[in-house]
């Protein structure tokens, strides 16, 4: 067993951020976690709605978003501005002392623009450090960092990065220094064989199992880069791994990842 | 002279905001600053300008914004997303280890709904009390705080704060351990007799000056709160309180208050 304090990761995404209940769902049980803890989000349902009002068409490319300049700041906007704030708020007025935080901030996450492939992503971030001294810092002086998807490239440029992709950077980076439980949480109650089937949940599931389920086409779709991003977690020296409803935040319910 | 170490405070807000060029200016200035320090900033002209592409009025009364709750949103987006996170990467790029707070983050200003008067102002916070440990334990850790104009309840309601305001709070929160210089920068050089003509400058003013110029009606308008706010950050405990341009923010110029 490791000697390392326990540092929980909860990523938190989908309808969740979109539906009042859910949130308070979460934000009481994410408060009530003993021991160290970071919450990471996204929020990219309200940000093509907010894109839309202001006339700024939502392009996707195999579920990523291509993100332009007047994208980019509708992101800005809604990922630091209107959910890490009221995430902040939320949990700090359930005891938690909340600090929200972009890569930006603290320099805590450095990314490059992603280099031209078949698709431009513009102002999309691939991440390239996690400061995880200075998170370290953070969490040592009390606070509860709150990260939202974006980062920066420490030449004065955000970036639009992947929420599930930086909840496992930063599980990674900090698995160094402490042990760390990534949770995925969203409305399902795990990975399904059958996604319009809450019983068919997958309980455990190594990284052999991910390739058959995979390759029988079991699992797809947005699933693919969450798991990739899981099991890349695992392998980077989380301690444990899992994927579940936010309804079961202290529990150990859900697709546990094993590799 | 106090034993306590320098901590610059400086607000940023008016046309500073909004000009690309301005904004360098200040950002490089702000992180060549020796020292502990903390930037302030609004945003109002962007809020407004947001709310307006969204179909929200604005609405003022005496220069003060009247808060609905949609208007809350727009604020948050623009104050804690688009102006706090761009400012955050522009400081990070100058080599200025900047993290970014609304008061909500970190617990670090509480405040309370304004009651109600002759004008209901919906969600203008009127601040309760600084955590000036917290902030100074974020100085301590190398960081330089970053605030926006927004404070909470700490029962999971955001609040919009004037930034000139928060300033002035953090100034007297922080004069307790620290030897605060507090600048006021917009793009005039200082407060001036005629505002029109930039070399009618006050390069200094007591208290009874400022009484002076007001019953006379030299000084009007959005500068009466701005110099009120001045003159409590000094009365309670601020080294050093100057009014003055972005430009000279390294230097002494601009007008000094004195008590």
């Amino acid at each position: 067993m490791s000697m390392h304090p326990i540092l929980h990761i909860v990523k938190i995404g989908g309808h969740v951020l979109e539906e009042e209940a859910a949130w308070n769902t979460v934000a009481g049980a994410f408060a009530q976690l003993a021991g160290s803890k970071i919450l990471v989000h996204g929020g990219g349902r309200k940000a093509s709605e907010l894109g839309e009002a202001l006339g700024i068409p939502v392009r996707m490319y195999q579920g990523r978003r291509i993100t332009d300049a007047e994208t980019l700041e509708v992101v800005t906007m809604v990922y630091a501005g209107y959910y890490n704030k009221r995430l902040v708020a939320a949990l700090q007025a359930k005891g938690c002392n909340a600090l929200g935080l972009s890569g930006a901030d603290a320099n805590s996450i450095r990314a490059h623009k992603r280099r031209g492939g078949e698709v431009d992503f513009g102002y999309a971030g691939d991440i390239d450090a996690i400061d995880h001294r200075a998170i370290g810092r953070l969490i040592e002086g009390g606070f509860t960092p709150v990260f939202c998807a974006l980062t920066h490239d420490q030449q004065g440029q955000l970036l639009n990065t992947n929420a599930d992709t930086i909840a496992a950077a930063l599980a990674t980076a900090l698995s160094s220094t402490f042990a760390v439980r990534l949770r995925y949480c969203f409305e399902k109650p795990g990975v399904l064989r059958d996604p319009e089937r809450d019983d068919s949940l997958i309980d455990h599931m190594t990284r052999s199992d991910y390739a058959r389920y995979r390759d029988e086409g079991i699992i797809q779709g947005g699933m693919l880069p969450k798991l990739d991003n899981a099991f890349r977690a695992l392998a980077g020296g989380a301690q444990t791994v899992s994927i579940g409803s936010y309804r079961d935040l202290s529990t150990k319910s859900g697709t546990i990842l094993a590799l």
